[in-house]
């Protein structure tokens, strides 16, 4: 079970999402682009909940919602940053209120998080129901169940609960369903493809995004607490090239030998595993995704470097090879599993449901990142409001930059770096809190050179995506 | 060949667009939602545009473009009156210029025109390339060839170029394809839908939206001028009721049978059917569109009425009885085309390419609504610019409302009524200029209770569109 | 009696308006900047007023008013197009509701207005109470004496309602107080300036700014409507190289003798006369304000043209003699009036009081303008609306571009121009209703070289103001 | 020498700024309202520069300015929360470039700043020219300067800059000049008006707002920075009401004796008194600004409390009495000031020249305020590109709250709170670095009943201030 693409990333930096090589899910080029419409359903849906909104104040405000406390932004598959920050409304009376509004990515929206969490379309509605996006004039929540759409925009997404079954170019069954980022948002393909897996396979494989910082973070802490479901093993994928880069090597030099950096670099990867083995009790495996410059030397010293923590590291050459290239990874995990059976960790989380907001954050931070945690003014107060408002027992979802333990692009394994919580959003339809640090955006921008200026449609066939 | 329905109106009026009865095209539901994703490509490619262009200015602006004319706006498939008139880029550089922007219903994107104007995909992506969506320095258009998108644009839209197929109730074949309003925007499916039903059948039918003075026209002076297809026949279709509406019966008194009404009302079809005649040299047959409460007398006075213009009268019964209840149409328009297989005229429009833009405007509004054209002084400003500016022999795509051939509701045959234009906006991709007439706007808003509260999921089926 | 000049066009345009050379009025420099502050005591009335306004809908809006129909404007005594059409309240709930707003200059701000046709403080106090700044949700007016604050904006004015007596270089004494543009406002100084000045001397001499299409026709429908006052006798400023441009000579040949040319621009001299006399049965002296240029015969062809209608021109030269240059004006203007006493006009108005809002449009520009009336639709229904809620007997302020007779720079008598009325702004507090016509803004903007960049303080003097 | 009052707090909260009873400055109405016209002619520096920039980005942006990069921000002597965040330059082309703005209250204008710091008129247009805008396409700084409008805003504070005598009721002297808040800005009067009143009087008395943490911090650190002035002894104004509250007594029960709630109140006394003593070297004299309901007892508590640290305290009865009542008073700050003639802290201040923009302010929370000190990631890097950038020399200003030590209303004197500094303005012109701390801003708001409410004019009269 994967993720879908955004079309923000695939316009924006060089590459789609759908593998390479001979690991190539496909249809490729359909993957990558509107596939089978889920995104632009989940922005339908949010899109359609704040035109609803706005229209409710416009016509009377039945339910006397404070304007000033609308918290519902909108939500667009483009790579904009002209659109994080917008105001709405202007031009004049029958143009609805004047309003201060903001697009995030579809990935980030809180609308695809519950699309991912949702168990069924009973459970989506419900939970399209227990959005929040808004208070009263008495200071109460308001839910979209107040405002009697939680139907409409079920209906809008019921084809796109049904989870997408697509294959390798070897003809291994795959469900691509869901896609919130992993750094934004909590990173994790659906729990209905997920399930879906599971019944079907022997084995279930599934990817969770960016650094075992974010994704695995989220996945244990936000999915498997949600499912109750646990993994019996996880994969970290390292590659020679981002343990040099990690080692200090710049860009350029990254295809030359250079053992001693590799051995650098692996403050980074040690720290992944340790978090995965000692914070959240799994038993790891690392994948060292090989490139054709990678040499013997350097694959060897990675898996010395790992031997003590009772680690393997196996060498995959799937881009090249296909599954072939992976057989001795899948072996080695299943050796592992079954050696292991008995001492799976039935609830891997860092945190218990019952630690206050403020001291999830600090969990976190402190044990994952390794950094200390700060709190902007109005975070602090945001927070302490809603775990006064009965909020206190949901789960953080820490929006950071992947490129980092950090905050910032510290490379390897840094220690007294301050994570600060800028701003706090709650997701009570998905059920958990946004706790956005540093200087990430949930509306990425584009580059100078974004690969949209390289992509076309030649002899009727796209060209340019990867 | 028929148009795609929004979303918007689907969430907003009540009903989809889908036809009904037993006069109905399948999958009902499907169609009305997001069928196959043809509105979300359009709206995501207008969307990326938008972002790039942002982003080029962002980045340094290499083609010198002036900030203060980019005039492309954006587009999302919601009415959301709010969206109309924004600002965007807010808090802070990191976020792009600060700048007033808009969305549009998808229907009234230029990337919708060009979709259903486009004869393939290289003309497609020629079109595409043409989009004039600000000036330069020097007061040069800027295209999007320019920005060297085209190919970007392109491949978001591949897909979706293709037409679709459904099939009636009956199992009749038809294409579904693009969806341009007829009040805010051209109001005609795709050429390519247009030419594919023509190539498979004996006998193609499509409709152009609203009155005949809007989708006729439109149809006619635009999607005729580009293809030189013409029309055979056309069938106006009328109803009892409306009729009795023009004739001046108000809405609740509707079902109550009253012949003096009728033949009062029928001031509003002699216009339409005058206008097909004697200006777009068109054979004309009306069909009835019958409703339970219509009586016999009822039906008999449209039918008298119509004789001395030569024009035959048909009740249909299509919504209750399916193909059977549109044979007898069927058969007077087949013979009618027969009979007067030697008089069709070629060339069937209001006005020539070499009349200037605003001749063409006082053309349409002078013979089509036979009102007087008056222009705000910043639209008679820019029709004047951009005759200068060589776009002189582009037609004119006149967005009013549909209510009355007047930019109120004036019911009936109005004269002496000014047509307002407010506002004008170069398509030079599409190959028209827009020309906004009275209060209408090109993003619909939702009444105080729109449709998308009676719509929900029920036991896994869709209920409330109708 | 005179008005007070604005820092605007001081720092906008090149010059002040204390006049020049030996017709000069001192203090000069004191009276061209801040002079006794009046300027700026009416802009923080206007201010503190907006500032109340938001404040009160902040806190609870006891009075029910809709923030969407909120029409107060700010204002600022600085040329700056970039507050014409701003947004406020960003930045979160404590930052008040968001709005659309605007700055106008302070001399067409209606505190302005206000000022100038108060009799006294307790009229003021008055007139303050009755601003209408906005609706409640029952569509009802909302009044600053609803606020309850007309008696702060009567503080922040009292002292500044006192006028200011200053002297011309040979000691005659002048009152200077209030400022209205007469092209955006009703350009005439203070009621309270003109009563002084007419209990104090033999004759009072006033001004009124521009055209006699704009500053007369205020003059007289507006400020003397509203006192009872009426002019004795009009003089009408021309110079010969105005009349020249007017006859069609480029500006950069106006000073070489050019009698034709003369003549061909008493087109427009003759209109200005021929509207005071006949339209408001004014009489006439023409004063033809010489410049060291202009040629014996060209002053004499202004003298002969000017015979037939029965109107004295007489040269003057006060700019370079002083009063002396003047004496044979008021010789001549004082023979007319003892001449003519028995024919005094009391009531001189283009317009009765029962003339609908529509007709009194359009009688001032048929009369005096000699154009066609034309209104854009919002504008249209707007003053249907007031006719409607009992506005209708308020007199017009027409705001209009003071280079023509029409609303572009069409130069001599132009006629068969159209006069757009593109916006109404109700003045409940100085009783009339402002028409903005054409593109005039009630903000200026500066040139690409403002007066601004040779404007310094040298020695401790300022220079470079005129 | 005094701060002059601003209107923005005169029709805020209730109260003006000219003292009370017998102890009041004349004109007293006048002072509280326009005066002499000083703040509009700052606010109109102001705004004149604001509209400057605007117009030379509009008119072609001859200088390369980043538009991005314009920090100049509006100023208006209102207190209107509306306008602290706003966007300009809305509706089109013609009213120049759409960029997000903001007004500050006058009293935190820079222009406030550079009024009262400048030595004379000469050195006025210096620091007006040094005023750093906005920085080019290069990311080099521009300055007034660049603009080449330094004389124009000279111009406009010209008569402005010459300082205000006024008296007391009783005939004493004194100078009202210049009036920036203590909590958002400098909070001292002009330096034109101390050098003034030290070169007239024997003994020159000056004030500086709020408590010693802010007023005095700033008076020493810059105004005594920047003149090389400092004062042979500072008095410390302290009521027996506030002791009191800051012993934990509430609002309502301030007028009971309660002489342990004084002694527990002392916290905060010793506190500024200590951090004048022990940081700036100053000799410290109390005042008890003594009000009716004070009891012998409770100001004994204070005197006692204070003996250990050598400082007498003194109450002074002027509210009541005049200057009778602060005749003790002065005869003990003469004879502290005779008795330590010798010891004289020539250069008062908390931190040298050399220390880092981020140790200034480390300096001072951590010395002053005894907080700890952080920095928003935005702030953070902001500091470091200023002192990058050369700009580490200057001294820092903290703009924060006047209720607390801390940037909340933490009472008494409080420890281990944090001082959040969340934005960094450059004021290059006036020569320090503008910190903001907590949630301070530089445009304060008005609260549910202003005392606008009850402010009139009665037979001719202001009433309703104070």
């Amino acid at each position: 079970a994967l993720r879908e693409p955004s079309m923000g990333p695939v316009f924006g930096m060089k590459g789609g999402a759908t593998g390479g090589g001979k690991a190539t899910i496909v249809p490729e080029a359909d993957i990558n682009l509107h596939f089978t419409g889920d995104f632009a359903a989940i922005a339908q849906a949010n899109n359609l909940l704040a035109a609803l909104i706005d229209n409710h104040l416009h016509h009377g405000n039945a339910l006397g919602i404070n304007p000033k406390t609308v918290s519902w932004r909108r939500a667009i598959d483009v790579n904009d940053r002209s659109l994080r920050d917008i105001v709405t409304g202007l031009g004049g009376p029958a143009n609805g209120l004047v309003a201060q509004s903001g697009f995030d990515i579809t990935a980030a929206s809180e609308i695809m998080a519950i699309f991912c969490l949702a168990e069924n379309l009973d459970d989506l509605r419900e939970r399209l129901g227990k959005i929040v996006f808004a208070r009263n004039m008495d200071g109460e929540p308001v839910t979209v169940a107040d405002l009697g759409v939680a139907g409409a925009l079920t209906a809008v997404l019921k084809d796109a609960l049904s989870p997408n079954l697509v294959q390798s170019l070897e003809g291994t069954a795959a469900f691509i369903h869901g896609g919130p980022f992993a750094n934004i948002a909590h990173g994790c393909n659906s729990i209905i493809a997920t399930r879906a897996a599971l019944a079907l396979g022997d084995v279930a494989v599934t990817e969770a995004g960016f650094g075992a910082d974010l994704g695995a973070e989220k996945f244990l802490d936000l999915k498997c607490r949600k499912t109750g479901l646990a993994p019996d093993l996880s994969v970290v994928v390292a590659t020679v090239r981002a343990l040099k880069y990690h080692g200090g090597v710049d860009l350029k030099s990254l295809e030359t030998e250079n053992v001693e950096a590799v051995r650098a670099g692996m403050t980074n990867l040690f720290r992944h595993v340790e978090n995965l083995q000692k914070i959240f009790g799994q038993k790891v495996v690392v994948a060292i995704n090989a490139f054709a410059t990678d040499t013997e030397a350097e694959m060897s010293a990675i898996t010395e470097e790992l031997a003590p923590l009772g680690v393997k590291a196996v060498p995959t050459t799937h881009f090249a090879d296909g599954g072939a290239g992976a057989t001795e990874l899948a072996k080695v995990v299943m050796s592992e599993i079954e050696a292991h059976a008995a001492e799976k960790n039935e609830a891997p989380r860092a945190y218990a449901d019952d630690l206050s907001l403020e001291d999830k954050a600090k969990t976190i931070v402190e044990k994952i990142y390794r950094g200390n945690v700060a709190f902007t003014g109005p975070a602090k107060k945001r927070l302490a409001q809603l775990q006064e408002a009965g909020y206190g027992d949901l789960p953080v979802c820490i929006a950071k930059t992947q490129y980092s333990f950090a905050t910032t692009k510290l490379l390897g394994a840094p220690t007294d770096h301050t994570v600060e919580i800028r701003e706090v959003r709650l997701s009570a339809g998905a059920g958990f809190i946004v706790l956005i640090a540093g200087a990430i955006m949930t509306m990425p921008g584009l580059s100078k050179t974004p690969a949209a200026l390289g992509i076309d449609v030649t002899d009727g066939e796209i060209t340019g995506i990867m």
